[in-house]
């Protein structure tokens, strides 16, 4: 066999600061490179196909300038992005691997690469045979990242509130059934009329579109609210302050209002903290994967696959169209998690 | 024994939401009742006689028109104002106590006046023999609210750093001695040359006054702080998330910046509760009162017997001084707790 191009999306220009990414300009997709993945020397590592390659909200943080600090690394011009991803082994030096094993990890969004070792990387059995996506998704980070939090931080007690952000996302739409499965009383917002739809499918007991509806009136009729778990900071998260009810816990997981106006909105109501006596808890998911990450792969996939836990995908096909995806992601114009399918097997 | 005056503490006028309280209008004595403390009927109650009284920056809060809502409840116009108190039994009705007992609890600004019962009052039997106004200072509210919070929510390590706002008031100082206990480094903020003194006396590593030095420098230099005691809101606050670090944990006890100011100011740097995974956590004394109350009376106060914790005072006598008091708490104008000898014995 001879080589073939071999796709990449290369982080071609940092956005502004202010205003969402460019489809075009922001990433790039390139397909003057070829590998002969026959003959490819290994050099001891992996080779590994891409099937699926996730595109999240967070991404937006790491496309910067590197002279602009952050808590995550800003990604390197001229080179492929990475991102969480499901590949499958063509061949394997590495003893711990065969070919036709399947991989998740943070890998670069190019078609064919090689792993120096499995550093970063999970093997995945999916014995319970659900969709490889679900792996990037509701099985994979962002679903960690609802279950991971849930289990640390929320403390939930059977009969109380929670406000749930970005409900019809990946990660929203897992603490929506957490709560349910915990006995809550679930409000969740989300931005269209079918995210309301799925979120009143799996369970919300108040589903609203915050376009169209005041979420500061929903609160005032449906709350006071003992759970925040917030992805948008601003004006929504000041709001979750004010109908807060006394030791509330808020988990923070994102601040997206922020992520494309070139910064946090400053909090107002802050001082809620204190007369509420409020737990603020931030986090990422690395932070707890060690401790949580067995219970996860244990629990979550065969929940899915009995039909328990219920998912939605917002898919696109090829590389090409990472530039689309992660604009449409930020805008949430996706209803349901995004992922691209770059091959089926 | 005929009826003799029996001074008190009439809240006689809101002060503005802005701005401090009027030392002569906002508190009034009046000395126009009088009572006879032998012949006075019980009801099968008790009556004491008031000898130390607390003033705290929280008060300000309860010292406002009924109708805006807050955390605490507003003091009724016209009537006494209540603080925590030391009063010893005159005459008791009540089996559990009897005269010459002393007792604590968030009693009237009244020399003489009549519990009906023990509700919120704790008998102090001061084994150790430390002098009775301690008992609101550094082993009454203000220690406790120090000590309650410490163990519940600091989790220190050992060679971690932390940041203690107004470290020369009676929590602040507290806090710094059981950080030093846990062999924490401690950076100390209060308002003069003479606090920063008392900070260092008992043991703050970096001790510096924030009117004259910048606390963006001094954290700069000696963070990142992970753990922040906060008092003052604000600015300040900003600033610790500035230099907090991964996983800090943030204290909110006062947010005094605002308490003359008509709000609390926004806070710019939010985002790090995310970026860093920081914990929040307001919390107020009697929330953790069940939990700690015990282990507190048996470790403080024979701590400060044996001089292992230190303490200052700001000591006036006569409840007449307890408007301008009140003032100088607010105006940071004390150095050490603020209290009111009242009576002797």
């Amino acid at each position: 066999m001879s080589p073939i191009p071999n796709g990449r999306v290369i982080f071609n220009e940092a956005p502004l600061a202010e205003g969402y990414p460019d489809a075009q300009k922001t990433l790039v997709y390139e397909s003057n490179q070829t590998m002969d993945v026959e003959t490819t020397p290994l050099n001891g590592g992996i080779l590994v196909k891409t099937l699926v390659v996730s595109i999240d909200p967070y991404l937006r943080g790491r496309l910067r300038n590197p002279e602009k600090q952050s808590y995550n690394e800003a990604f390197v011009l001229g080179q492929p992005i990475t991102s969480y991803s499901i590949a499958v082994v063509l061949r394997s030096e590495n003893t711990n691997v065969k070919a036709g094993d399947h991989l998740y990890g943070n890998f670069p969004l190019v078609e064919y690469h090689i792993l120096k070792d499995l550093t970063g990387a999970k093997k995945i059995e999916n014995k319970e045979g659900i969709p490889w996506s679900l792996y990037t998704g509701i099985a994979g980070m962002p679903g960690k990242t609802a279950y991971y939090g849930w289990k640390a931080y929320a403390k939930p007690k059977k009969g109380e509130t929670i406000f749930v952000t970005t409900g019809a996302g990946p990660v929203g739409s897992m603490v929506i059934q957490l709560a349910k499965l915990d006995g809550l009383k679930v409000i969740a917002s989300a931005g269209s009329p079918e995210k309301v739809q799925f979120m009143k499918d799996i369970g919300a007991d108040v589903a609203f579109n915050y376009k169209t509806e005041s979420t500061d009136e929903i609160l005032e009729k449906h709350g006071p609210i003992d759970i925040y778990w917030d992805h948008v900071g601003g004006e929504v998260l000041d709001l979750a302050f004010k109908h807060a009810a006394r030791f509330a816990r808020f988990i923070e997981v994102g601040l997206i209002t922020g992520y494309n106006t070139g910064g946090i909105q400053p909090v107002k109501n802050f001082g809620n903290v204190l007369f509420k006596s409020l737990t603020i808890q931030g986090f990422i998911v690395g932070n707890l994967d060690a401790e949580y990450s067995e219970a996860f792969y244990n629990e979550i996939p065969a929940r899915i696959a009995r039909g328990e836990i219920k998912y939605l995908e917002y898919v696109k096909h090829g590389l090409q169209s990472a530039g689309q995806v992660l604009v449409d992601v930020l805008k949430g114009d996706n209803i349901g998690k995004a992922v691209i399918i770059v091959a089926d097997k």
